[in-house]
C-alpha cells in the first residue's frame, strides 16, 4: 500500500527527536506493510536534515523547511493569524493540496484543530470535529472524545460527537451495535447540566444509536459502554488523570518489588507476564488521537509523547488512510438525521 | 475525648448495612480514642434497629426514627423543598442543635452541600462550601477540591477553595507553605476559560498564597502541588477515573499473577509486601469528603462505600471535631482578604 505522511515535525515537548525517532520505530514495525512510503518533515530544515539523514529511512523523504512553529502557549485565534510559515500549518496544507494522506502533529492542541478545520474542512453537517481515541479497559477498548479540542460543547456538538464515534466503532473497530454513554457526575437522568441533559434526550430519541445513559469516570475503566461522550475539558482531565495514574501504579509497584531479596526475585519469576501486562495498559501506546469530522485525516499525538508513543499515532494514522470510506459513514449518518 | 456522630443511616449505595458495619469497623479501629462516643443514627427505625442491636456497639446509641430519604435522583432544589423528614436533614439538623458534633453521610452530594449550607450556615465571607479530600500521590498527598458538590464555579469560588485549602493543609496536615495549582489542560497562562485564567490572576498577587500556576490530570498524582483547586466537575470526573484506573489495575495485576504457577509463586512470595502496596493506594483509604467553609463539621462519604471505606469517612469527621481551630483559621484569612 502507498502512504504518504506530513510531520509537523517541530510540534510536541520533544520534538523533533521524538518524532525522527518515533518515524523510525513506526518503520521498523510496519514498513513491510508500506512498501511505498512517502515522509514530508516539516521544521527547520538546519536541525532536521542531520537527525532525518542518521536515521537512513528506507523510503522517500524530504524536508521542508518551515522558519517558525506554533507555540503551545499561542490562543487558537493567535494561530489563526500567525500561522502562514508554521510547520504545522503547513503539514497540513500537504494534506489539503494533496501531497500527503495524512497529517500529525504533537503541538497545541486547540491551534491544530482550528488550522485542521480551516485548510482540511469539516464533513457536510459537521459543526465541529472532535478529537478521539480508544482507551483499554476490562472488556476490550471503548472510545472517548473529545479529548481537549472542543473545551465547551453545546448540547448539540455531543449528538454529533456521539454519531461521528458510533460511525467509527462501527466501521473501524467493528462493532455492531456500539453503546453510548455521556460522561456526567452521576448516572441519574437529573445529574449534570443543561447540555448534557439535552443531548442525553436527543440520543434518546435517535434510530440506530443504541444510547445507555450517564456513565460516571469509572465506567470508561470498566467498559460500560463503547463509546464515552464529553467535553474535551473533562476527557482532557481524565485522559491525563489516567495517565497520571497508571505512573503512580508503576511507581510504587516497582518499589514493591525492590523491597527484600524475597521480592526481586519474585519479580524475576514474573517479569516477562507482568511486561506483557504493563504494556498492554501502557497508555503510550493508545496513543494518537483522530480528529473525526474532517475531510481527510489528521492525528493528534500527545504534547509529551515520546518516540514509541509517537509512533503509535503514526500508525492510528496510516489505519485512518487505510480506512477510506469512514467519513461516508460519518456524512451519511449526519445527513440522515440533519437533512 | 467526647465525640457525638450524627449519622445518615440511608445515604450510599449500599446503606444502611455498609453505614452500620462501618461504625463498627471505625470502632474497632479507634475506640480506645473516644472513650466517651455517641452514635445518634438517623433513618428507618425498623430497618435500623435489628442492624444496631446485632453490632453491640460499645457506645451511647440512639436511633432516630425518619420515615423518608433524600433519593440520588432530586436535584438540590427538590431537596431543599421535599427533606423535612429525611434521614438527612434530620442528621445535619442534630449537629446545628447542638446534639452531636459533626455530620455523616454518603447520600446525594448536590442535595447534601444545599442542606449542610442552609442548616449549618457557611463562614462569615465563605459563597460557597467546598468539597475537598486527600489523595495519594508520589511524595505523600495533596488536597483537591472541589470534587463534585459545586459543578460551576466562578474565579472567586476558585479563589475561596484554595484560601480554603492552604488554611487546611497548614492547621490540619501541617504544611508549612502549601504550594496551590489550578487543575487545566495545560500549563500555559493561556489555557483553559476565563474564570481559570481571572482566578490565577488574583491568587499570583495575594500574600501568603504560594500559587504554583495550572496543573493538568498527571500532577495529581505527581504531587506538583499540595493543593488542587478545580470546579466540582472536573474534580468528580478526574476522582471516578482515577478509582477506575485502580480498579483495572488490581484486575489485571491479579490476572497476571493467576497465568502460570511460576507467577501464582511469584505472588506468594511478595504476597504481603503487594498487600501493603494496595492498601496504601487503595481509593477506599481516602473516603470521606470534607465540606470546607461551614460552620460545623460534614463529611461526604462517597455514594458507592464499602464498609471499610465508611469507616474511614468516620475518621475523617473525629479528626475535623478534634482540630476546632480551623474554621477560625478560614475565617480570618478570608476576611483578611475580603474586609
Amino acid at each position: 500500500m502507498s502512504l504518504r505522511i506530513a510531520i509537523d515535525a517541530m510540534g510536541g515537548d520533544h520534538a523533533p527527536l521524538s518524532v525522527i525517532k518515533g518515524v523510525s520505530l513506526f518503520l521498523k514495525d510496519f514498513h513491510s506493510h508500506y512498501p511505498s512510503l512517502s515522509l514530508h518533515f516539516f521544521g527547520d530544515q538546519a536541525v532536521l536534515a542531520p537527525l532525518v539523514k542518521a536515521e537512513k529511512f528506507p523510503a522517500h523523504v524530504d524536508i521542508i523547511h518551515c522558519p517558525t512553529q506554533v507555540q503551545d502557549d499561542m490562543k487558537p485565534l493567535e494561530v489563526l493569524r500567525h500561522s502562514k510559515e508554521t510547520s504545522m500549518r503547513r503539514a497540513i496544507e500537504a494534506v489539503a493540496e494533496g501531497h500527503a494522506d495524512v497529517v500529525i502533529s504533537g503541538g497545541n492542541t486547540g491551534g491544530y484543530l482550528t488550522l485542521a478545520k480551516m485548510i482540511l474542512k469539516t464533513l457536510d453537517g459537521v459543526d465541529r470535529p472532535a478529537l478521539a481515541s480508544l482507551w483499554p479497559n476490562l472488556k476490550s477498548h471503548s472510545l472517548v472524545m473529545d479529548l481537549g479540542a472542543n473545551l465547551t460543547c453545546s448540547a448539540e456538538n455531543l449528538v454529533e460527537f456521539a454519531m461521528m464515534g458510533d460511525s467509527y466503532m462501527r466501521y473501524i473497530v467493528g462493532r455492531h451495535q456500539p453503546t453510548i454513554g455521556i460522561l456526567n457526575v452521576g448516572t441519574e437522568e437529573t445529574k449534570g447540566n443543561e447540555a448534557l441533559r439535552q443531548a442525553a434526550a436527543t440520543l434518546k430519541e435517535l434510530p440506530d444509536i443504541h444510547y445507555h445513559g450517564f456513565v460516571e469516570g469509572y465506567d470508561i475503566f470498566r467498559g460500560t459502554t463503547d463509546i464515552v461522550i464529553c467535553d474535551g475539558f473533562l476527557g482532557n482531565i481524565a485522559l491525563k488523570t489516567a495517565e497520571g495514574a497508571y505512573g503512580t501504579f508503576k511507581n510504587v509497584l516497582s518499589q514493591t518489588f525492590q523491597h527484600s531479596w524475597l521480592t526481586r526475585l519474585s519479580f524475576l519469576m514474573a517479569r516477562g507476564r507482568l511486561k506483557t501486562t504493563f504494556g498492554q495498559i501502557d497508555p503510550r501506546n493508545y496513543n494518537g488521537a483522530i480528529f473525526l469530522g474532517l475531510r481527510a485525516p489528521a492525528i493528534k499525538s500527545h504534547g509529551g509523547a515520546d518516540s514509541f508513543a509517537y509512533s503509535r499515532a503514526i500508525k492510528i494514522g496510516a489505519e485512518m488512510v487505510a480506512c477510506k470510506g469512514l467519513n461516508n459513514h460519518i456524512q451519511a449518518k449526519i445527513q440522515g438525521i440533519y437533512p
